[in-house]
């Protein structure tokens, strides 16, 4: 059995691409949708009522496309609105699975002990310390909203003595506490530096990206949802919410080597 | 000739309400509502086009309420929306004309020299250089966007080393050459202590809320718009987009003495 219908992959901006890298590079011949919802980013700030309404409005947009399945490529988004989401008709994962199933592989042993970084939306919403629980009851969580490692990211102070300052504030009290540190939102494997030597190198870091593609090939596999494999390469639309001209430069950098056709201006709201 | 319709006031967030507070000392008498699109927030980072059609949302909405005027309490949104609002039926004024009338009075002379800093979006503008040129040309403006101020504010860190830090990156080019610094964006006031400190106390940092109240005054003088005032104390309505937990205790903190009456969670998207 094949599909070809696209999968749809979205995020509040455009840190969801690393996430739609992934599935590309493992699975080729996949067509692929992307939604940043430009226009009203961040999420990370926002409450619980309004994120769920902003996710609905970028499903619904996808479903319009005829998507197969949904990647909700934003931690915010996904901490928070997935169980509201799971009731829509089309299939939908998020990234906090696959983060926590990152950890898992990394820490076997029976006192797992993980940190948690991501906004504060995502933090407040104790959906990865709750996964975690699930899934290992008695595994120790520390948490920390990071705030303002995404306006680093984004003026590209990556490795400034400010960000070293920023990054100590925030996760000194990680250091030999936990084995392995879940990179909780799109922004932060960009600083992987910069955590890496402020909570000490023999703590694994974990950007949930690879493993999430990874559960979206298994969910087509088991669904017989695939594409059919001696098609031709998939094609990727990009859609954002705000005017494309910084979205495209910021996409091109992050997906050096793979090709999307910008497909237009949308408008979501309310 | 009295008028008791409200006067209404946006901004991108809840650093409007500086503004606001302004207002309200001037006018103890004026009813006043306040919508704070905090489900959108913040505008600094979005397109030009983006920022106009949240601000004619904004607008909208206040003019259902029956207002006399609009101030647009947000430096986004009047550097790059107001020549656009200006078209509508309701008198709509900015902050950006109060920041350069108070950056005129401490710069007297003939070679005036002027920083300013802002968001990117509002540095981008042009609309503070424009419009000193316009009313002092041969005038020398510096201007510099600070994408990390407002996430430092809200973080709380307005005296930590990390924000010294950000401050010199930011502004060491400002030093012995300017007279006089504009801070453009609501949420700078707070900072003014680093800020001060950075660019030198002989510096004088120019925080528009004030003057933008005395030109409200002023404009209700001259066109008879002023409410009785023998009249009660004014009533002030606070609108937000975004669920008005957070927002009822930013705005208590900044509204201190002032009572507000929290009216409601609107949606004015799209």
């Amino acid at each position: 059995m094949n599909d070809n219908r696209p999968v749809g992959v979205f995020d509040s901006g455009l840190g969801g691409l690393t996430v739609l890298k992934e599935i590309c590079k493992l699975l080729p011949n996949e067509n692929l949708i992307y939604l940043g919802d430009t226009a009203r980013v961040p999420y990370g700030s926002k409450s619980r009522e309004t994120i769920i309404r902003y996710a609905k409005n970028n499903i619904k947009f996808l479903s319009s496309h005829n998507v197969k399945m949904v990647v909700v490529a934003c931690n915010t988004a996904s901490a928070y609105a997935l169980p509201e989401l799971l009731e829509n008709e089309c299939p939908v994962i998020g990234v906090v699975e696959g983060g926590v199933e990152a950890a898992l592989k990394y820490g076997r042993c029976k006192w797992l002990r993980v940190g948690v970084i991501g906004t504060e939306a995502t933090i407040n919403s104790m959906a990865y310390t709750n996964e975690l629980y699930k899934v290992r009851p008695g595994c120790k969580v520390i948490t920390k909203a990071c705030p303002l490692f995404v306006p680093l990211v984004e003026e590209g102070w990556v490795d400034k003595d400010i960000t070293k300052m920023v990054a100590e504030e925030y996760l000194a009290s990680f250091r030999g506490e936990v084995d392995c540190l879940i990179l909780g939102c799109t922004h932060y494997p960009m600083l992987k530096g910069v955590i890496s030597k402020t909570v000490g190198k023999q703590v694994r870091l974990i950007d949930s990206a690879k493993q999430t593609a990874n559960l979206v090939k298994m969910f087509l596999l088991k669904h017989g949802l695939i594409k059919s494999q001696d098609s031709s390469k998939g094609e990727i639309k990009f859609f954002v919410t705000d005017s494309p001209k910084r979205s495209l430069e910021v996409s091109n950098r992050m997906l050096s080597g793979i090709n999307l056709k910008y497909s237009g201006l949308v408008d979501i709201g309310p």
